[in-house]
C-alpha cells in the first residue's frame, strides 16, 4: 500500500517584506583572474571562437602548444610585464573568496543579477576548476608606451565574450578590469582598435570617455613582405 | 727674404678608372645600435623634437628621469622583450666594427654616398660618443602579439629622423632594423600607425609590402576616463 501523502508543511508566517530584499530573477557568480598556462585548452578554443565571429579562420593557425610556448613560456615575466590573459569565469553558486593564491593579483567577484537563466550549450566544453564553473570569455593585454608621457599603457589585443554570455555586461567587466590594473600601476593609458563600421561598439567606447582616433590607420608588414623587408641591405 | 715656392708635386700618372669607382659625392657612415641608459639626454630630446614636428608639445610631458626609470628600469628585462630603443648615428669617419659590446645586438653600419654634404646645425646637441659622432634618430618599438599565429610581433611606437637627415633614406634603414630583427626572432608581424592624410607615408609603406588597415580604428582610453572608468564597481 502507498503511503499516505505527508501534510503539507505549514505556510511560513506571513511577513512584510521590502520588494527589494524579493529574491527576483537567476543569480550568476562571476570572477576574473589571471590565466595560467593550465587553461591554454580553454584560451585556444576561445580564440578560434573569436576567428569564427570574425569570419578569419584562415587566419587562425594558434596552437594549444604555440599558445603555451608564447604566453607562458619557461622562466614566464610576472604577470602585466608581457602578454597578460584574464579569464571570465561563471558559476552558479558563490566562488571561494580566497580560492586561489594569485599574488600579483586578487581575482575580482561580482554576482549579476539576470531575468532569464542563461542557457549555454558549451559548458561541457568550457568547464574550469570547481563544480559548476564554466570559461565564459577572456582578454589579452600586454605593455605599450607612450613616449610623449614617458609612461607604459596597455593594449588589448583581444576582448572575447562567448556568444550565450553577451549583452549582460560581461565585456565590460572585463575591460574594466584591464583599466583597474592600469590606474593601479600608475599606466598612462589603455587602448584597443574597433572596426569602423562598429557603430554599436564605437558608441559605447565614445560613452565611456574613450577617444576614437580617426585618422590614424594602422599598418602591418607580414609573411613575405617582412621577410623580403628584413633581408634588402639595410 | 721669402723662401721660394716648392715647386708643384709631379703630377700623378694617369690611369684608366671605371667610372664606378671614382669617388663621388660625400660619404655619411651610419650605425644602428641599441641605446641605453646614457643615451636618454638625447632619447628626450629627439621625442621633444617629434612632439613640435607633430604640433603635440601640449601633450609632451616626459622628462629624463621619468624616461631613464620607464624605459631602463632597475633589472631591466633582456632588450627586445620589452620597450626597446635603437639610435641612429651618424660620423664622417668610419665607425670601428668592434666598436661596441652588446650582447644582444649587433651594431648595424652602412655607409651611404650622397650628393651633397649635411649641414646640421645641432650637431653639439646631439653629439655621441666618438669624436665626430652624432645621433641623427630613433625607433622605439616594444613586443606585441598574436593570438591567430599565437606569435609574438614588434609595435613601432615612434621613428623619428631629424630634420636635416630626412628623405636619404635613414627612415627605411630604421624601419627595417626592426624588420630584419622580428625575423630574427621567428616573430609574425611588425605594425605602427600612419595619419590617413600622410599619402606619401602610406604608398611608400604599401610600396614596401604593409597593409593599411583602413577598417580598423585606434580606442584610446587615458587621464579622467581612464581613472574614471578603473573605479566603476566591476
Amino acid at each position: 500500500m502507498a503511503a499516505a501523502a505527508p501534510p503539507p508543511p505549514p505556510s511560513p508566517t506571513p511577513a512584510v517584506i521590502s520588494e527589494d530584499l524579493l529574491p527576483t530573477g537567476y543569480n550568476v557568480f562571476t570572477r576574473i583572474r589571471l590565466a595560467t598556462i593550465v587553461d591554454v585548452p580553454h584560451i585556444h578554443k576561445l580564440i578560434h571562437q573569436m576567428a569564427v565571429f570574425e569570419r578569419l579562420t584562415h587566419l587562425f593557425s594558434a596552437t594549444e602548444s604555440s599558445l603555451s610556448s608564447t604566453l607562458f613560456p619557461e622562466n614566464s615575466p610576472p604577470p602585466f610585464t608581457s602578454f597578460t590573459v584574464f579569464l571570465l569565469e561563471v558559476s552558479q553558486t558563490p566562488f571561494p573568496l580566497i580560492d586561489q593564491n594569485y599574488p600579483n593579483f586578487s581575482p575580482i567577484h561580482k554576482t549579476v543579477n539576470l531575468d532569464l537563466p542563461i542557457i549555454d550549450p558549451q559548458a561541457e566544453m568550457f568547464r574550469s576548476c570547481g563544480n559548476d564553473v564554466v570559461v565564459a570569455g577572456f582578454v589579452l593585454f600586454f605593455p605599450n608606451y607612450s613616449s610623449f608621457l614617458a609612461k607604459p599603457g596597455f593594449y588589448i589585443e583581444d576582448i572575447f565574450v562567448r556568444e550565450c554570455y553577451r549583452r549582460k555586461g560581461f565585456g565590460k567587466m572585463l575591460l574594466s578590469a584591464v583599466a583597474a590594473q592600469a590606474a593601479k600601476m600608475g599606466y598612462g593609458r589603455v587602448e584597443w582598435v574597433v572596426l569602423d563600421w562598429n557603430v554599436n561598439a564605437i558608441k559605447f567606447y565614445e560613452e565611456m570617455g574613450a577617444q576614437i582616433m580617426q585618422e590614424w590607420r594602422v599598418c602591418r608588414l607580414t609573411g613575405d613582405a617582412l621577410q623580403a623587408f628584413a633581408n634588402i641591405n639595410i
